[in-house]
């Protein structure tokens, strides 16, 4: 590029950028596998680092490995914070997170250019995040990068959390050279922009959703004690089969929504081991984990009851001990409503549609509204999909998207939405006035130790 | 121990050379975990060579690990074999398996005894053995040592099998010590104690059970091919739910013995993987060993081809691929009838009750059958539970046991059940007089590939 185009932005260049990184880690079926501190993370990184080295902006990488690309327009002041994820689930999709980086990373270029166009200076700094481990699938909890940042975990003990392979973050991070040491921005505000992961804004031909506010949600720790014996030799009537009993609790979860209205509830088991898990010996154990999100609380609750009294049936009726332990309860949380309003003026001014959703996913910005007020937005995501490598969103979306976010950005280093600081401290609205601690469980190593292990753990 | 009892074997020496073997890679709950070629399997052979060598045998290890206590009475004369294995499933039985191999050892003191005190030259020699790898446990398939001296396996196929950690077989066997390079013993015929692991004998209370034939019996690897989403975004309407598909296939594998009459089918999923295995992704697969067994081959293909029409359906149901194979299936296979009344003589005399019995579970005779007449014995299990801590059988049937073991052995020394040789090889009778070969899945490494790979495989 020459010092022109190294400070533009077009549509073209935008494009560009988001196509290439999507061939990083590329797999067969047109996803991306990119595990957080994996050799692929770090080349979408070195990218990263790369391309806002050239762009004139100063990379700083945190203990964490989030990775922020700064750009200073007043010195001493904090920093609006643009961003989202490099990292990606196994087998996972090439928009998620990191649409929400190269967008930022433009949004942020075309803001630069603006704001010098117009002369004024804004109010606050500027800085593009990339997230360390957002998806979780190698190092549980998700949303790690930016609840470190938030306050919400602790630095040391996320650093020593390890893979199933024994590799600790903090061995991962040093081994592919993004163990930081630089002191992070000090934000005022943060905007991310997202595909939808669902198909409401496709249905209903909507630009760009604006989200108000994330789903209620829990997991259950769900252990299923039978009895080991003979496939071949042990008598039919005198087994005690982990498995079938699993196999009925796996349908009692999925049945559940139909205690409800259409899509009021979503659960699933996504965690399921069998020991000893051989093809010759009936199983004694299944360990499964339970996910059940809704947008009221009580449904969840009602939910969570319901099933319990199934399990006892089950359990009962198969002479088998199931333990079920609530965890990962994280409670329902609204963005600032003046953020809100910052979009849809925006997608107002840029002619196209918008639309308040809810988050049914966890999201960076989930945990960094703990911090700061932070905005949310959704592009369109085609069939919904999502954490596959069928994920799929339109190139005329992902374009549109990046000017709505351009305009927000702007906004945001000019002043807006600083006034929502309650003093030193942005207190979100949540549904309750106070959380009750919820007893984790203790993270087990026979199934690999990776359940989510804190309250705003589950992307 | 001095010379004098070195050469005798009272039933308290049995016992008390049973129970401490039963310490060898003890369990808390009173079971062991001695799977193959690990530090306590080594110690169990560690101990039995000692045993031997104390006792005047010649031990001889072969190729694929199988250790042998050999005994010449006549130069030259091929051997009447004794034995069973020293191995365990993980956290399995103090029992199965081990209780052949020490009844075998106390057995052939005793006959050597008893001719020595005849004057008689035997026409037969006598060792002990303790078949490598019956259990599978760690490296699949199972029955793999005596399978491969009988033929039925090919020696650097099994040498090269992998456990999950990559280890193979002949590396393992080599870091424990016990890589052989002896020429095993010739065998004429082979006889083996084991304990039910079934509940007849106790229920009738007979003390001995012979064994007639082994059941037929096949497995089905079935591959449940859904499609990976996120837990909380997608969509209750908009999921391929591998897991929730899956667990309709475990209960009509559980449900299809009920077309049948009580326990003329045994079925089970023992193995059982789903992928990506994540708390916050919704399954994108799950692949399964479903195992069906039963006396008559009609209703194990009745029950085939039952569970083929309704996988069929909830692949339709669920809109989502599910695929079925055939494999490892097991002929039913006949002991020789003069080896059944070997045994039922032999109660007789020891005034005991006896019983013929089927046997449900693969053993290292079935494969032995293949090769010499065998003849197998079984002694009662409590409650009839097995390959669990909890299998127990009660000391004073394994001394029973013991002493029609010991009459069997001195008869088949003197050359009995020799003359059911068909010329130099033995001919077993199957249902079949010719045997399909089936096609056999391919091991699959994402499922740790711990597939049984051969027609005789299935402890």
């Amino acid at each position: 590029m020459n010092d022109t185009e190294a400070n533009a932005s077009s549509d073209a260049d935008f494009l560009e950028d988001f196509h290439h990184v999507a061939t990083i880690g590329a797999t067969d079926n047109a996803g991306v596998d990119r595990q957080a501190a994996t050799v692929d993370d770090a080349r979408t990184r070195d990218w990263m680092r790369g391309w806002a080295e050239a762009h004139g902006f100063e990379v700083r990488i945190d203990a964490i490995g989030n990775m922020f690309a700064c750009y200073e327009f007043v010195p001493g002041s904090p920093y609006v914070l643009l961003g989202s994820h490099l990292d990606s689930q196994p087998l996972g999709g090439r928009f998620d997170g990191a649409y929400g980086v190269i967008a930022a990373l433009h949004a942020a270029l075309r803001v630069r250019e603006s704001i010098a166009e117009s002369g004024q200076v804004p109010q606050f700094n500027m800085a593009v995040v990339n997230w360390f481990n957002e998806e979780g699938g190698r190092f549980a909890p998700s949303i790690m990068g930016s609840s470190v940042y938030a306050g919400l975990f602790d630095l040391d003990a996320m650093l020593a959390v390890r893979d199933l392979a024994g590799v600790s973050v903090a061995e991962a991070l040093a081994a592919i050279g993004y163990a930081g040491t630089d002191t992070p921005p000090d934000a005022i505000s943060y905007a991310e922009i997202h595909i939808e992961q669902g198909r409401i804004l496709e249905r209903e031909a909507t630009d760009i959703g604006v989200v108000e506010s994330s789903w209620y949600t829990q997991k259950l720790d769900i252990d299923v004690l039978g009895e080991q014996s003979h496939t071949g030799a042990t008598a039919m009537a005198d087994r005690h089969d982990a498995l079938v009993a699993a196999a009925k609790v796996v349908l009692a979860v999925a049945g559940v929504v139909d205690e409800f209205d259409d899509e009021a509830l979503v659960s699933s088991v996504g965690q399921h081991v069998v020991e000893p898990n051989s093809p010759i010996v009936v199983p004694r154990r299944v360990h499964m984990v339970a996910d059940l999100r809704s947008s009221d609380p009580a449904i969840v609750q009602c939910a969570r009851d319901s099933l319990h009294a199934q399990i006892t049936e089950i359990a009962k009726d198969h002479d088998i001990t199931i333990d079920v332990e609530d965890f990962d309860i994280r409670d329902k949380r609204y963005f600032p409503e003046t953020g809100v309003e910052l979009v849809e003026k925006a997608v107002a001014n840029e002619g196209l549609s918008v639309r308040r959703l809810e988050t049914m996913a966890g999201h960076d910005s989930v945990a960094m509204n703990h911090r700061v007020p932070a905005v949310m937005m959704f592009v369109p995501s085609v069939d919904g999909v999502s954490h596959c490598e069928r994920e799929f969103t339109r190139d005329a979306d992902m374009v549109r998207g990046l000017g709505v976010l351009t305009s927000v950005a702007e906004d945001l280093v000019r002043g807006e939405l600083s006034e929502d600081r309650d003093g030193a401290v942005w207190i979100g609205r949540s549904t309750a006035t106070a959380q009750t601690p919820v007893p984790i469980p203790a993270a087990d190593s026979r199934s690999g130790g990776d359940l989510q292990t804190t309250a705003e753990a589950g992307a």
